[in-house]
């Protein structure tokens, strides 16, 4: 064969994965991930399982964990290649997962699956992931990144991981002291969160003919759609630290996938609910999407947060004393009604 | 509006996605998951956080924890609808990854990214996850599955997890006790294990012109292209366990992505390695892949395991010793190398 002629062998990288490319982003997110660890992180990145002491976590200590994505709002980064905030998204709900039975974050893994890896996007990614786990004191302990051509079309990428927190036995909050008559305080949401992506797009691209680079109609701060929608997940760890071992919070629900009627009654061990919609105070990005998508008032309460991000359950005699507390927060709380009786199911107020 | 006129309104379901789909496949799945559970898990399904009691652990423990996926195998397994393997080499390959620091699984979090969600295939698939677990005595102590629509396409899916398990701190195996002069003893692998994948595809698609329910040449035992490729990854837990608090075993790696010369060196701080790839028993599937391809043999060392699924790094004079141990179990080892001087370098010596 002479030297110059195309030759028929087939390398790994010919079937469209580029070894080097995936080493280049770890590379380039390596600082980062180090920042995170803590004196309890026992190996350096690269080893094959991320090593975490558990000494002294506790006397009777829970591992609480979570694993999670972000959801399509991932294919609103790609739009306009911003890759550096979904990283604390990501976290910032997986905390809120394992703070609603009463833990405190430890350390976090990520996966990035991805069609064609581009190792710049991939290590803002990451580094996103990382600098969100430090201003948690949380480790970035593991992870990984699989180029998967075929999987992920080449544009298109997801960004996952698995949070794991601790929390005394004793303080564990598992919805076991809810009671018919405990109240509803609702704490504000920023936006979307993580959830009703895929309806927010088709409303934002077939309904309002918007592109994420226009402005987000109604806006008081004349933002873009992407900065509208790319808004950080909040997270409510720091607001609900003084209450975690306050025996007079019953439970808690993370408003996700599936809204407040798809979230609450997860915790209330068969407890009713009755909901007031009216008392949620109104956000432009909701109002905006609804009436654009002519969304049905109950699908649009399923698809979204609707401006709750987190709903406490409280007993009543505490729930001015939860008001307060909360009042010294950046989540102030809002009282949106109250828990019905034993297999009385979910219902709207209004 | 006259009642049978279509109506403008836009549903979370007309954006491409299906809560009930989702919950379905959740329902299907529920009692293997709660299989895998034993008393250490303090919540049931469904919870925000799955609940591990840590109590006990050990006087020293530290926390392994590994996150994978099981890269384009999945498109194997989707192009002939076979969902129920593919979980068990996700499970054995995160145990192989937190066993070679000398740990034993506690539990797992799943995660299924998919296009267009099919509950009786997700639920294999979680079944499959679960049915591992158990096998393990390990828990499944959560998930998630999201229906993204548009970052994967309808009939793609991504299946991924985290691991976490436990080793007494003093039992921590980390590479610190490699010396030059160590003997190399390989463990056989069992087909791909779970890299490769792009590659062997590219390969039996464009090369052998084959369709996955056809014969795999040259295969004994007269298995389909899927059988040979859907192997299970193999788990070397129970063969090393009565070697895991050996100080005669120095490290050891898990011959994942990057095949041998991508992984060996991962544990030795530093030492070279000498590799006989002579030693390691030759498989056909490889042999007939790398043929129908014209894979360079460095290449297809990077790329596939080419037949070695663990390596031991050990003492030179417990060597028969350890080959005794191993002989015992369904992975006989093999004597394939030795570890060089410091800085010394990664060589192939045949």
């Amino acid at each position: 064969m002479v030297a110059s002629e195309p030759s028929d062998s087939l390398s790994y990288r010919d079937a469209g994965v580029d070894i080097a490319a995936a080493e280049a982003a770890l590379d380039a997110s390596k600082a980062a991930i180090r920042r995170s660890h803590g004196p309890r992180v026992l190996a350096d990145v690269g080893s094959f399982g991320g090593l975490y002491s558990a000494k002294g976590l506790g006397d009777d200590p829970v591992l609480v964990a979570s694993a999670d994505g972000v959801g399509t709002k991932i294919r609103v980064a790609s739009a306009v290649q911003r890759f550096d905030t979904i990283g604390r998204c990501l976290i910032q709900h997986c905390i809120n997962d394992v703070l609603v039975q009463g833990a405190e974050p430890l350390f976090f893994l990520d996966y990035i699956g991805v069609g064609k890896l581009d190792p710049t996007m991939v290590a803002t990614a990451i580094k996103g992931v990382a600098d969100a786990c430090t201003d948690h004191n949380m480790a970035l302990l593991g992870g990984e990144t699989a180029e998967m051509p075929g999987v992920y079309p080449d544009d298109e990428f997801d960004l996952v991981g698995t949070l794991i927190g601790v929390v005394e036995r004793e303080h564990v909050i598992d919805g076991s002291r809810v009671r018919a008559g405990d109240k509803l305080i609702g704490m504000p949401s920023i936006g979307l969160h993580t959830n009703g992506y895929s309806l927010a797009r088709r409303i934002v691209e077939d309904r309002m003919n918007l592109a994420y680079t226009d402005p987000f109609p109604g806006d008081e701060e004349g933002r873009s759609v992407a900065d509208v929608l790319l808004q950080a997940h909040q997270c409510y760890l720091e607001a609900l630290r003084p209450l975690l071992k306050d025996p007079a919070l019953h439970a808690m629900a993370h408003i996700t996938g599936g809204g407040v009627p798809g979230n609450l009654p997860r915790v209330l061990h068969g407890y009713g609910a009755k909901v007031s919609r009216a008392a949620v105070p109104e956000q432009n990005v909701f109002a905006q999407l609804c009436a654009a998508g002519d969304v049905e008032r109950d699908e649009s309460w399923q698809a979204f947060n609707m401006g709750v991000g987190m709903i406490l359950v409280v007993a009543p005699e505490a729930t001015e004393r939860v008001e307060s507390i909360l009042a010294e927060s950046d989540y102030p709380g809002f009282l949106m009604g109250e828990i019905g009786d034993m297999d009385s199911g979910f219902h709207y107020l209004d």
